[in-house]
């Protein structure tokens, strides 16, 4: 092996292996390649060629991070698969995993009108004098998922305010019930930030659990704001995959040997530049 | 105002109206709505209807985020703006960004051979004996930005080991380099996650900040992998954002209204789900 080790010292060293090692293992349960059993210490001792205190820092890490559980007497487990969310087109949360209906519902923390701000204003680039905020929470097999601040322009979204299953509507199902409204185009920003207070409470988390942050954008099909939204989900349970082509016309001919994520047909998905 | 007050205590009711006022300015400076100079407390004050009090929170919240910096005698100002990172057909990090070739540079931490393991067989597809493990850092207008870890095959990456460049080269410099290597599909899977010890030196944050944790898949023509790599992205500098579209043919039609990111003609891209 002692090609392969680089000039530093030995614990160094040890923490550098442990770090590789922790990264292809989030891989693997990432890409369901355990298929829910997390292998024995052992198995990746050999697996990885380097030391039990290697694999046990490695997995103390994601220990850590809230992908693995050790628990006394069972040994180390997947706290559960991440959920791995893929946006495509046309498809809200609940019918972009599989069996959504039946595994998300939502609660509505905050629905209510807020006056206008001049912000407001400029992104919906209306004369709207009231919006209506709606703080939401999304569950998925009944462990919260995200909470979502959005702000809907008053007079559209006022239905919203009495609706009968407010208490636990998601937003595509809020977009098919108001007349007029089709969404059409969504932008997200999505950046890594600490979880706050209220969002650790909310998504049942420690304070400053990493979470990601989407900063939602949606257009009707007059290029006008419908939503603006802000997401915080939880860090290790959610996953957003994307990919990107680096030729014209490639969607259509390229193959996935060796891909544990087959491409799915979206032709029209667009990247907007800042 | 009361009809816009739930029915909370004052004290967790100015906490929700900070949070709120903290997503819209931190929405406006990833706009870049401020161009540089951030708005003294009254103007938001008055502008967002909420007293300074309010105005203080959301600001501090902004500062303990890393996008505000507040100083004895200069007040709060932007950290800098964040770089939203869109990822769009065939380039790389340098040519996506204004001016990209003369912001950033590379920094090489490790370029060394090691040993296969299973889970890179599985990946690669491949009977690769051994892989090129290159580890670098990202800086751009002279910051860290992000660390990569990538692994290679050996045989096709080999070349790196003694490149003339290697200790300032980036990835897609490397890959128009390296003989009948051509990058096609990117699979990118995004989470949130804290630095640990070594990637907060590395990008100089605190331990435990967030940071966007990107596991990248490239695939040259022909469907083999090319790429395995983990990014940690600092949290505060990083975004990254993409649309989608709910109909087909949407990408030709839409128009961008009121959106601060007019869409950039990248047809093709896709989403892959898991």
């Amino acid at each position: 092996m002692s090609r392969y080790n680089s000039a530093d010292g030995e614990r160094r060293s040890r923490f550098e292996r442990a770090r590789r090692v922790r990264d292809m293992l989030r891989s693997q349960v990432l890409a369901d390649d355990f298929g829910g059993d997390f292998p024995p210490e052992d198995q990746l001792t050999r697996e990885y060629q380097v030391s039990r205190n290697t694999v046990r820092e490695a997995l103390t890490m994601l220990v850590s991070e809230g992908v693995l559980r050790r628990r006394r007497g069972v040994g180390t487990t997947l706290v559960s698969s991440p959920l791995t969310r893929v946006y495509d087109r046309g498809r809200g949360f609940a019918d972009s995993i599989s069996g959504g209906r039946q595994r998300i519902s939502y609660r509505t923390i905050t629905l209510q009108l807020v006056p206008s701000v001049p912000m407001l204003r400029r992104r919906f680039g209306s004369a709207e004098r009231e919006f209506v905020f709606w703080e939401r929470l999304t569950i998925l097999d009944g462990e919260p998922n995200a909470t979502w601040s959005s702000y809907l322009p008053g007079q559209l979204a006022a239905p919203l305010l009495t609706h009968p299953r407010r208490e636990n509507l998601g937003l595509d199902e809020a977009f098919a019930e108001l007349p007029g409204v089709r969404p059409d185009r969504t932008r997200r920003v999505v950046q890594a930030r600490l979880a706050d207070a209220r969002a650790a409470v909310l998504l049942g988390v420690e304070p400053d659990s990493a979470v990601l942050h989407i900063e939602r954008s949606i257009y009707a099909h007059d290029g006008s704001l419908i939503e603006l939204g802000y997401g915080s989900c939880r860090g290790a349970r959610y996953a957003v995959a994307y990919e990107t082509y680096s030729r014209s016309g490639a969607a259509d001919e390229s193959t996935t040997t060796g891909d544990p994520y087959p491409p799915i047909e979206s032709e029209g998905d667009q990247f907007g530049v800042t």
